[in-house]
Parts: C-alpha cells; sequence; structure tokens
C-alpha cells in the first residue's frame, strides 16, 4: 500500500475527547474514528490490526475444536423472556420495538439464541461435546463508556459455547479454553494472570478472569506476592490475605480481557436442553461460555505496548509488516514492488514530506519493521525494529528471509 | 472436519417456515438456523460458504482500489437527523433509545457515518479519489421478511462509498464497480443484467441494479427481446417498449443482487463534505455507494443452482472442496490424512451409517466433488462432480492436482 494512496493522517495533538491513550495514539495514528460515545470505527488500519488478532483467535480456537457460527444481534424478546434475564439485567440490554408485538433485545451476549440452536441438533450423547464459537458485534447500553477501546457501547466479541455429557467433558473444555487464550495472549505479547471471579448475571457454577495488570485498567485484582495467587475483588477473601500462605494480598490495577464460565445446566433448564445418555437416560446439557472482547484486546495491546513516540505493536498485529520509507527520490520504488513480489504486507512512505516527518509517523503507527532507503544505503536497507534503538544495513533478500521465518 | 464430530444434522422434511426453495435447503443442510421472522444464524457449514462470499467481494473490490473499514451499527441519531432521513424513511429505520436522551438508530445503510468520518481525513483534491468498503450488518425493519434469506430483518451486507474530485472520477469508480461486480458474479455462476433503477431513499443523480433472472424474485425486470436492454419496473417506459427499437419488453421475476448509486454531493452537503480543489476553490465532494447483500446472494446462489436431490454449490462457494464418503471399515482415513496434509478442505463422511444415507446427504449438502472409497476402489477413489451424473477412478495424487489448478 502506497502512504500518499492510504486513508491515513496522522496529527500531534491530543484529541479533545480522549480519555486513555490507546484512544489517543489509535486516533492520532489514524486506526479508529470516533462516532459517538463508546461507539467507535475502524479505519483501514485498525481495520488489518483488528483482523489479524480475529485470525490468531479462530486459528486457536480451532485447534481445540470450536465450529464457527455467526448468531444475529436481534433476538426475538421471546427468548430472554424464559431465562428471565429480559428483566433481570435492566438498562445495560437495550430493546427494541418494531411494531407494537414485537419486541427485541440487542445482543450483549448470546445464550439466549445459542441454547434453542444447539437443541435443534443435539440429542444424543454421540453429538456431545461441541464447540460452537462466532465473533460478532455486542450492544451494551454501557452508561458511561470509557478508556478509549476499553469500555464501548457496541464492541466486537470473540464468544464461544460448549456443550457437554459430564462435568468432566465441560472441566475438559475449559481447561482446553484456558490454554487457548493463554497462547492467543502469548502471541500478542500480553501477559496475563487469572483470577477465580463472581459469575455475575452469567449465573453457573465457576468462572475465571484472564487480566492484564495495567494502569489504565478499571478492574482491581489482589495477588499474593508469595504463590502469585490472584482474586477478583468481588470473590476475595474479607480479611485480604492468601488462603494458601497467609500473605497480605496486593492491589493492582488491571484491563479484564477474557471471561470464561461453567454455566452448568441453567441456561439447558430454560430451553429443556436434553440428551439421551448411553445409559438410555434424558440429562440436561451442561454449558460453558468463554469471551474476549477484540476492541478491548486491541486497546490493551496499545497501552502495553507505546512509547512516548507511538504505538509499538507486537509482529503478530501489526498492522503491515514493515513501513518502507523513501528518503530519494523514488528509489524505494524497486524495493517496494520486490517486497510486494515476495508476498510481504509493506506501508510503502512514497509521500514527498520531510525525513522527520516520515520518521515520526512511522514511530506514531508503530509497525513492527521499518525499512528506510536513502542516497547512503546503495543496494541495501537500513532495517530497525520498532522496539529496538539499533539500525543495520543488509540486503533486502536477507531481510525477505528473516520475516518470513 | 470428520462428519461425525460436525455440527450438522440433516432432515427430509420440508421445514414448516420454510417459504423458499434456499430456506428449505439450507435448513435441511445444517446451513442456517432460523431465530425469528427474518432472522437466521449461520451454523458452520453456512458460515464457511458465508466466509467464502465475503473472501472473494474483498479480493475483487481490493482490486479497484478499495480500502476496508468496520463501521459500527449503532448510530448515533442526531446524524441521521442532519440528512433528514432520521424521520423520512420511516418505519424500516429502527430506532432505539438508551436513555431520555441518547437516541440511536440502527445501521440499515451508513452515507450518515462514513461521510464525516471521511471529512475527518479529506483535505484536498490530493486525497481523492477514495473508495472505503466494509463487510457488516445491517438491520431494517422489514414488515413481512419473505423467500429464505432474500429478504431479512437482520443481513449482511458490502457496503463501499467512494469519495470524489471530479464527475469523471466518480464515473470511472462507478465503472470499475460495474466491473468487479459482474466478476464476483461471474466467480458465483450468476449470470446479472444490469438495469437502470431508481435511487430511492438513496437519492442522488443515477443507479444501477445488478438482477438475476430467477422465479424466486420478488422484483420484476422489463427486457427488450432485441437488444437485451433492460429496466427496473420504476423506471421502464411507460409504453412498455423499447425505446431503442420499439419492441415490446418482456417481464421476468428477478433477485436484486446489488445496487450501485451515484450520490453526487447530496450526503456532502448536509455534512459539508468539501476539498480544496487544484484551482484553490473549496468544493462539494461527489459520492457514490455500491452495495451487496451477501445472505440474500447466498440464497441466490441456491436459487440458480439446486436440484431436486439438493444444493449445488458452485466451486469457490463450496463450505468444503470435497465431500470423501467411507464405504468400508476405516479404508478412507489414510486418503483422509492425505487430502488434509495437501491443504484440501475436506469434509470426511466417517459415519457408521448406510451408504444410501452418505449419498443423499452429500447431494443435499451439495459439496462440488465427491470421492468415495469402497472395497472395490482399491488404491484409487472414485470421483464425481456434483453437477454431473459421471464418476470415475483416479488416484489421489491426480485428485490432488486437478483441484489445486
Amino acid at each position: 500500500m502506497r502512504y500518499s494512496q492510504a486513508f491515513i493522517k496522522t496529527f500531534k495533538e491530543t484529541p479533545r475527547q480522549a480519555t486513555s491513550i490507546n484512544q489517543t495514539l489509535l486516533e492520532r495514528g489514524s486506526y479508529i474514528y470516533q462516532v459517538g460515545s463508546g461507539i467507535f470505527a475502524f479505519l483501514p488500519l485498525g481495520y488489518r490490526v483488528y483482523d489479524k488478532i480475529r485470525k490468531i483467535i479462530v486459528e486457536e480456537l480451532e485447534k481445540i475444536g470450536c465450529q464457527e457460527v455467526f448468531l444475529p444481534i436481534l433476538h426475538p424478546a421471546e427468548l430472554w423472556k424464559k431465562t428471565g434475564r429480559l428483566n433481570e439485567i435492566g438498562n445495560e440490554l437495550l430493546k427494541v420495538s418494531s411494531s407494537e408485538k414485537d419486541e427485541f433485545v440487542l445482543a450483549m451476549t448470546h445464550e439466549e439464541v445459542i441454547t434453542p440452536l444447539a437443541k435443534s441438533k443435539i440429542t444424543s450423547y454421540a453429538d456431545l461435546p461441541l464447540i460452537l464459537n462466532q465473533i460478532s458485534k455486542k450492544i451494551r447500553n454501557e452508561a458511561r463508556p470509557r478508556g478509549g477501546l476499553i469500555r464501548l457501547k457496541e464492541f466486537n466479541m470473540q464468544d464461544a459455547y460448549s456443550f457437554h455429557a459430564t462435568a468432566e467433558q465441560l472441566d475438559q473444555t475449559f481447561n482446553d479454553f484456558v490454554t487457548a487464550y493463554l497462547k492467543i495472549f502469548e502471541r500478542l505479547q500480553l501477559k496475563t494472570i487469572i483470577v477465580e471471579a463472581s459469575s455475575g448475571i452469567m449465573g453457573g457454577s465457576g468462572s475465571k478472569e484472564f487480566m492484564l495488570i495495567n494502569e489504565a485498567g478499571e478492574d482491581k485484582v489482589l495477588i499474593c506476592p508469595q504463590c502469585g495467587k490472584a482474586f477478583n475483588f468481588e470473590v476475595a477473601p474479607k480479611d485480604r490475605k492468601c488462603p494458601q500462605d497467609g500473605e497480605v494480598l496486593n492491589e493492582k490495577k488491571a484491563i479484564e480481557l477474557a471471561h470464561i464460565f461453567k454455566l452448568g445446566s441453567k441456561y439447558a433448564d430454560s430451553f429443556d436442553l436434553k440428551f439421551v445418555d448411553k445409559d438410555g437416560q434424558s440429562k440436561p446439557v451442561l454449558m460453558g461460555c468463554y469471551g474476549i472482547g477484540l476492541d478491548r484486546l486491541m486497546a490493551s495491546i496499545v497501552e502495553a505496548h507505546h512509547d512516548e513516540k507511538g504505538i509499538i505493536w507486537p509482529e503478530e498485529a501489526s498492522p503491515y509488516q514493515v513501513i518502507l520509507i523513501d528518503l530519494t527520490n523514488g528509489k524505494a520504488e524497486k524495493f517496494y514492488q520486490k517486497m510486494m513480489a515476495a508476498g510481504l504486507e509493506v506501508l510503502y512512505d512514497d509521500r514527498d514530506v520531510s525525513a522527520g516527518i516520515k520518521f515520526a509517523d512511522a514511530d506514531l503507527l508503530g509497525i513492527s519493521y521499518r525499512a528506510v532507503v536513502s542516497e547512503k544505503t546503495g543496494d541495501e536497507i537500513e532495517v530497525k525494529k520498532r522496539d529496538q534503538e539499533k539500525s543495520s544495513l543488509i540486503t533486502l533478500d536477507k531481510f525477505i528471509d528473516q520475516l518470513r521465518k
């Protein structure tokens, strides 16, 4: 992509409405555009990052047997009456009437749709376990959206739902998700801790949250300095001491990146979702659900990986692999063509602006590798990783080999 | 994917609520699940088809310079007041209040969001032309959803918006979309005709529709039997004769697959979107918009490509490239492993059911190639295309080569 044709216009000022580092840097870098309070659009750069994160998640969840579905966000209110959540949840759940008799709920989660959907196919123990996953929009009537992309009215979520014949099956899948989620966060260079949590409006028999310790977080976790065990604020011991070793727990700010739940038979009971077991008995299906907010994940990467100059994307989330900067009168063109032919994802800064502006924009955008072609670089390119100070002259072939690894 | 583990359970009966061939076959084949009137979920098979169609569209639109964005569906009502459409559109536009002072519109189109978004970056003629594209959900309060996936309350649309300095630029992009859309429909084996159409609620200076002549269509087009020129019903000559050659136009049922509009400066005027031209003058930006409904496209493929046994997917839309049927006691396993290793997309029917059931399901699902391993096939596989009667014995290597082409 040529920078001169890309929908990118950076700016230096902190946006008036920005309340967080992620919003400031993502808006300044042309990643996002604010449509309303808690409502954002992804611009082309932001969409590329979103799509990379999405693919990483789908890839890791396929490995543990998830099958991808795509559920609607307009839910007949009838379904939410059956679980009682139509009235239980309150203002956060947005309702919309299409006529006097047709009332809908805008999806903030999908148990009310996925449970009858699963019921349409599940009859026997042989159909279980089953894991259905989707990535789709959620709407939550957040009274005070804040923290840039951290707390939104409209957001994109990966939400998976699992169905089981036995508690052991549910435990196994629950553990598989722990492994998959840790792998996803590792690929995005986010070091998370897992805390015991409250199940809130989801109900069920147990839940865990994946927390990123970060000053931008609005959640608090309590961590044992001795054994590392961590608790969500709501379920922490009242004396604030670690049950294992009696140490006083430390309080830290954190961002909740994911939440997983053992739902048990709560939703199966509401929709009478049963299966015939090996012994011929009809039994309720046990369920789990597992969610990651993608916008918040993107925001968290920025909160965790930036410096005073801009964003520092982990390689797997970088909108392009390399930003190619031309400081000559077009000598970079042939490097651009070769990089494209080699299948690299390149943003080619072909603009007629100063070197200073090009370097500053490259730092702000935070693309993992910067490759400079100047009058001094000859047949080579000067490559620098965004998170390192040192640059080095190497041939294009070597660079391409390096990125392909 | 092993059939025994896939979320597929076919059935023979026409679903009670089905009003069309596409809904009947897609529900019977476990492609879709109906959540409410005009509201469907994609099951894993359906999502695979959806995703393939999505990728074809994105690929062809990238070629004409589209940059992908992702816009919210919750639009502050303020934006729709500015264009006057908040009140103009009527019941089809769903409104939702999150509090006494916050009113939102659920997106049925995105001019009200994309125009101010474009304004945030466009200043000069050098920023133009610009084409932003997205694939996202739309909500329309359709009073009488019908035709399976043809007319929905909630649907997925590709909608692109173009921005121009001159009418010639707009014409060029408009023509590029004609080419790209024809290519997309060709890849999906849909032969469309282009008709002059009314601009309806979009306004602007001209629009064309891409129509698929099909009995399932609820639109009507008038076609000249002599020169082939076609008209949407609303803009056809009153005497129903072709203006070119005076022939009486033939009436045909058709499905509208796409609609493209020259919007002119209508939305630019509402949001004061201007650019500074080469001559230093400030001028309104000209816009175009271009949309394809993905659910309807999937439905149309089924309406156009099926027989009494089931769906016949065009190769590029087939959820898997091949369905591998084992009629032995596991001899197909090694073929499955080799196909997977070769990177083929395979649905492996490893179920313990009769050959008759396997063949019937393969026909219903409509996957492009069927490969059978029986006691008679030896080291080869018996391959049949879904749209042909003849099968042939070939080696796996040859088959893999054939599919890779």
